[in-house]
């Protein structure tokens, strides 16, 4: 039997996720066709990618670039919307089935709400809008693969682990997390690292914001929190552990002993292609793993003392209601600070803390209680980097 | 629900994986009920196993041992079989529900059949039952997981790996071999090996057969063949990796190139009791598998060059027919003759494969062409012994 073609609109596509993402479209045109694509500023490539999957609606950061999108497109029968309406839009398009949703940060709770609460199949990459919203996520969707499958390499590991399981027989879940680029270097002199130096990732060729998640192991704090909503997991059994090479992306222990871990080259096409096929696999056809050309798999505590961002994570996580969404907008402000040079390395999860601190309320984490946690998390973002200067 | 008291037999209840059995069956005694015990000559071990769990019917190895045996269950209401036919017996005992098959070499093939023609659940530990007669109890079987399962951790842990996975997913198995005490050592070195060196192993505490077959790897040769009939895999899609450290017992490659694993400490009782429950898991009270404590899990092609055994058991599984059996048989034999300090341990692979080259004829593996090969067999290794002395 021929599969259906399922159609896809991708939101987020010119980052690392979104161009790995059309990559498989490419590859495999008698399953995948591209129905939209929606982009922030990269006119260029988006444009490029409009000409080559010819979708019928494509989206742009802002209203303001549309006319010079419009001109690179000149001639091609396109609808062009932006913003976040644009990618709301997108998300509940009735053309598309799945929706790849690749947008890095906040942005992402709205349009992955709206394309759950229209019945769409989601493959989530965006960290934010599950650590901001997953009560509502998980409430708004089918549960996980019906509606909901996760991109994270280790979110798709254990959710892909996590399969015909039954949860009684589940006692630990373990993500791993490379340590980032400065495991090995002294806190003190971490004062001194550059943007430039926080964005080499040793093992993920990956975008901004989480390259420098990954360097202060607020990723993993993140995705601790994702972890526990997607898989309705208490915190005291999830564990993190440090793992360099990066080729163990996530570990399931079970009730007799057993250990079941998921492992591959670091590639994004395989958890990618996974949440587009499940729950087929696609022949992606990338070099084997092969564990006798590494050195060896070697993995660390990660020890709370040591990597303070893990410890606010799993904090916030037990605080609950809206605490992981000022936690995320706090870290999220905090990385942009960092990267426009107006803080140091170090501050970043310093800030996080102070915001987590100063925050006295927490309501339910309703949509607008999420969205007054927002506003108010930027502003004391904004005033404590003021008092520093 | 309270689950059902299942009862077991379990043949060759002295050796490591009797004991390891009995361990589970007294933790769990409202799951599992012993009705049937065999062992060879440990009779001071089966009888206090046959005072300690009341089994109605018990076997000891040779008829010329039941009045010793009888006389130190003095008292006891117990049937007391002996020989093939005590195990035969046992095996197809209308009481029993599964049978563990623990016992060792070329004799578990005929109680692996009578129970699996029985009807019975059959978890097997005996490998030579397998490779000698692979085709034989697959068709006997009525499956894995509903007729037939395998003990052995790597077996085990492929079992697990591919529940619920379908033909069409999956790339290549891979076996885990820790490499034997002799890993590091110069194949000139071997010639001075002592049995008892020999019977050293670094991971696993073992019988005395498959501890010599592990420093031969032998084992894993055989461990291959088994494969090939269990999960009915093409020898070209069934690899050999050294892992010294034992805590990767399998791996399971799919078509996307996502890699499965199955860890654990190395402790039989993970797959005795999948075994024993499946396809439920035990709450074992064992330690849990701590990979920060290990300096690191590291991993080495298995070169036939360098692994002659390993080549042996391929060529012999690409002839099919009896050479499985000439082969194990060989090796059985070769392996006693070792441990009688009779030959040098590297003749034991050499043995083998002069063996397996004076073999002419090689017809299907019926019961009674197998039962020739053995005796061929038997015969021509103890010939080239006698040539060599």
């Amino acid at each position: 039997m021929k599969p259906r073609i399922k159609k896809i609109s991708v939101l987020g596509s010119t980052g690392s996720i979104g161009v790995n993402t059309l990559k498989i479209a490419e590859q495999f045109p008698d399953r995948l066709k591209v129905v939209g694509l929606a982009a922030g500023r990269n006119l260029a490539l988006l444009a490029r990618q409009a000409k080559k999957f010819r979708p019928a609606r494509i989206a742009v950061g802002d209203p303001a670039l549309i006319p010079a999108l419009r001109s690179k497109l000149k001639g091609k029968r396109v609808e062009i919307l932006a913003g976040m309406e644009g990618l709301v839009s997108l998300a509940r398009d009735p053309e598309a089935d799945e929706i790849v949703l690749s947008v890095s940060g906040s942005i992402g709770l709205r349009p992955a709400l709206a394309a759950l609460r229209a019945g769409k199949q989601l493959a989530l990459a965006n960290k934010e809008a599950l650590v901001m919203g997953g009560e509502l996520l998980m409430k708004a969707s089918r549960g996980l693969g019906d509606s909901l499958i996760p991109i994270d390499s280790e979110h798709s590991a254990l959710f892909q682990l996590l399969e015909g399981k039954k949860p009684a027989e589940i006692r630990r879940l373990f993500l791993t997390a490379s340590g980032g680029p400065f495991l090995h270097r002294s806190p003190r002199s971490l004062s001194r690292v550059t943007p430039e130096e926080a964005l080499f990732h040793p093992v993920w060729k990956m975008g901004r914001k989480v390259s420098i998640d990954s360097a202060t192991l607020m990723n993993k704090g993140l995705e601790v929190i994702e972890a526990h909503y997607l898989f309705r997991t208490e915190p005291e059994r999830l564990k993190v552990l440090i793992h360099p090479q990066g080729r163990v992306h996530a570990l399931l222990e079970l009730k007799d002993g057993a250990v079941l871990g998921h492992l591959g080259i670091p590639d994004m096409r395989i958890p990618i292609a996974y949440a587009l096929s499940y729950p087929e696999r696609l022949p992606l056809r990338l070099p084997a793993l092969s564990l006798p050309e590494l050195k060896g798999l070697t993995f660390l505590e990660a020890e709370p003392r040591r990597f303070p961002a893990l410890r606010l994570a799993y904090s916030a996580l037990a605080a609950g209601g809206t605490m992981p969404a000022v936690l995320s907008i706090a870290n999220e402000n905090a990385v942009e600070a960092f990267l426009a040079r107006r803080i140091l390395f170090p501050r970043i999860v310093e800030l996080v803390a102070r915001v987590l601190d100063a925050r006295k309320e927490n309501p339910a984490a309703g949509i607008e209680a999420i969205a007054a946690a927002e506003t108010w998390a930027r502003r004391e973002t904004e005033a404590i980097i003021h008092r520093w200067r």
